[in-house]
C-alpha cells in the first residue's frame, strides 16, 4: 500500500493535496503524520523525503517527493485523479501548476492555520493580484466544464491542490466572486476536508514559526484549536 | 500544428524548456517569439497566455499555458516525453517538479543570459545549497537510470527541464561534481541547445530589467551576443 508522508495537518497545506485527493477518490493509503519541529525538520523530514519536504508518497521502492508527480503518479494508476475530457484536463493541469509554481504572495502572507481566524491588516497590491487571479481562474473552470468542480462534474487534483486555498480565504476572512465562494463552500463541505480540519484542530502542536507566520499579518481573531 | 510562444531565447529559461523537448524529440510546432518590452510585456503576452507567462502552447482552441502542463499534454501524445521505465518516470517528474517549484536561488541570483558570462561577487549560503541540491539530484539520476541522460539512455523532459541550468552554470562560470560537469557538456552538445544558444547571440533586442539582473550580481567577463 502507498505510504503518504504529511506534516501537520494544521499547517500542511501542500501535505493537504495529495492527501485529499486520494481520500475523495477512494484510493487507499496508509497515513504517516510527522509533525514539524522547531529547526529540526529538515533532518528529520531528509530521512524519508530527498528534499526534506512534505508531502512525500513511497510506494515500495519507489519515493515520489513533490506533490505534483504524486498526482502524476496515482494518474497512471487512476485515471480519475485528473478530468477525463481532454480539454479540461489539459486546464485543469495548468490551473494545478499554476498554483504549483506561483501565488506566492496568498502563499507567503496567508499561510494556513486551520483553526484559526485572522483579521488581516491589510491586503496590499501582490495579495490582491493573487486574489483576482484566482478568481479569474476558478470563474474560468466553472462556467468552461459546467461545474460543480473546476474540472466539472467529478472532484479532480485540480480541486485538491485548490483546496489549501478555501481554507485560506476562510481563515482570513477575504471574500471573492458569489462563484468562487460558492466553489468554497462545496469544497469546505467535502467529507475529506471537513476530516482533515477536526484532526488539525485535534493536534496538541503549536510551531513557533508557522505561529509567528500568522501575528506578522495580522490579529488573531478566533483561535477554535483544542488540541 | 502545435503554436509555442516563447519568449527572448536570450533570457527566457522558462521558454527554453519545452522548445528544447519538442526539438530534440521531433515534435513539430510553429515558434511565435514574441520579445519582452520594458513595462509592457504583461499586457501584450496577455493576449496569448492568461497568465501574462511564456511559455504557452496553443493547439487549436486549447491553451496550455504553463510548462509543466505543456509536457503532460505532450506526453499524451508522444510516450517519449517521459522516461519508459516507471520508476524512472516517477523520478523525472519529482525532478522537473522541484525545478519547477524551486532552486529560487539559482534562477534569482543567476538569471540567464546565454550570450554573456558573469564572475559572481559571491556565492552565498542560499546559491549553495542549490547547487549541492542540484548536483545530488543529477548524480542521482545519472547512476540510479544508467545515462547519459538524467532519466536514462533517451532525452526526456527531465532533461529539458535543467538545461537552463546547464547554460547558467557555464554562464556563471559556476562548477559542480565531475559527472555533473560531464552531463552539462552532453547537453551543451545537443543540436536543439546549440541552435537554441546561437538565435539567442544574434537576438537585436536588449532588456533593461534582465540586463539589470546580471550586473546586480556580478561583473561581465564576456559578452558574446552578435544582435
Amino acid at each position: 500500500m502507498y505510504q503518504l508522508f504529511i506534516g501537520n495537518k494544521n499547517y500542511s497545506s501542500w501535505s493537504l493535496r495529495p492527501w485529499l485527493l486520494a481520500t475523495e477518490l477512494d484510493i487507499q493509503f496508509e497515513e504517516q503524520l510527522v509533525p514539524f519541529d522547531e529547526g529540526g525538520s529538515w533532518s528529520k523530514f531528509r530521512k524519508f523525503s530527498p528534499t526534506g519536504l512534505v508531502p512525500c508518497l513511497v510506494d515500495g521502492d519507489t519515493t515520489i517527493w513533490d506533490s505534483l508527480a504524486i498526482t502524476e503518479y496515482l494518474y497512471e494508476a487512476y485515471p480519475r485523479v485528473w478530468p477525463q475530457d481532454k480539454r479540461a484536463r489539459a486546464w485543469a493541469r495548468c490551473a494545478a501548476s499554476e498554483m504549483h509554481a506561483g501565488f506566492f504572495a496568498l502563499r507567503n502572507q496567508c499561510s494556513m492555520s486551520c483553526g484559526v481566524t485572522v483579521a488581516l491588516n491589510q491586503v496590499d497590491r501582490s495579495l490582491q493580484k493573487d486574489l483576482d487571479r484566482i478568481d479569474e481562474l476558478w470563474r474560468q473552470g466553472l462556467s468552461r466544464f459546467g461545474g460543480p468542480f473546476l474540472g466539472g462534474q467529478a472532484f479532480t487534483a485540480v480541486d485538491a491542490f485548490f483546496a489549501p486555498v478555501v481554507i485560506r480565504l476562510s481563515g482570513y476572512q477575504l471574500t471573492l466572486s458569489a462563484e468562487a465562494m460558492h466553489y468554497c463552500e462545496r469544497i469546505l463541505a467535502l467529507p475529506g476536508v471537513q476530516s482533515w480540519i477536526a484532526a488539525a484542530l485535534d493536534e496538541p502542536w503549536r510551531e513557533v514559526e508557522h505561529e509567528q507566520e500568522l501575528l506578522a499579518v495580522g490579529a488573531i481573531v478566533e483561535d477554535r484549536r483544542r488540541g
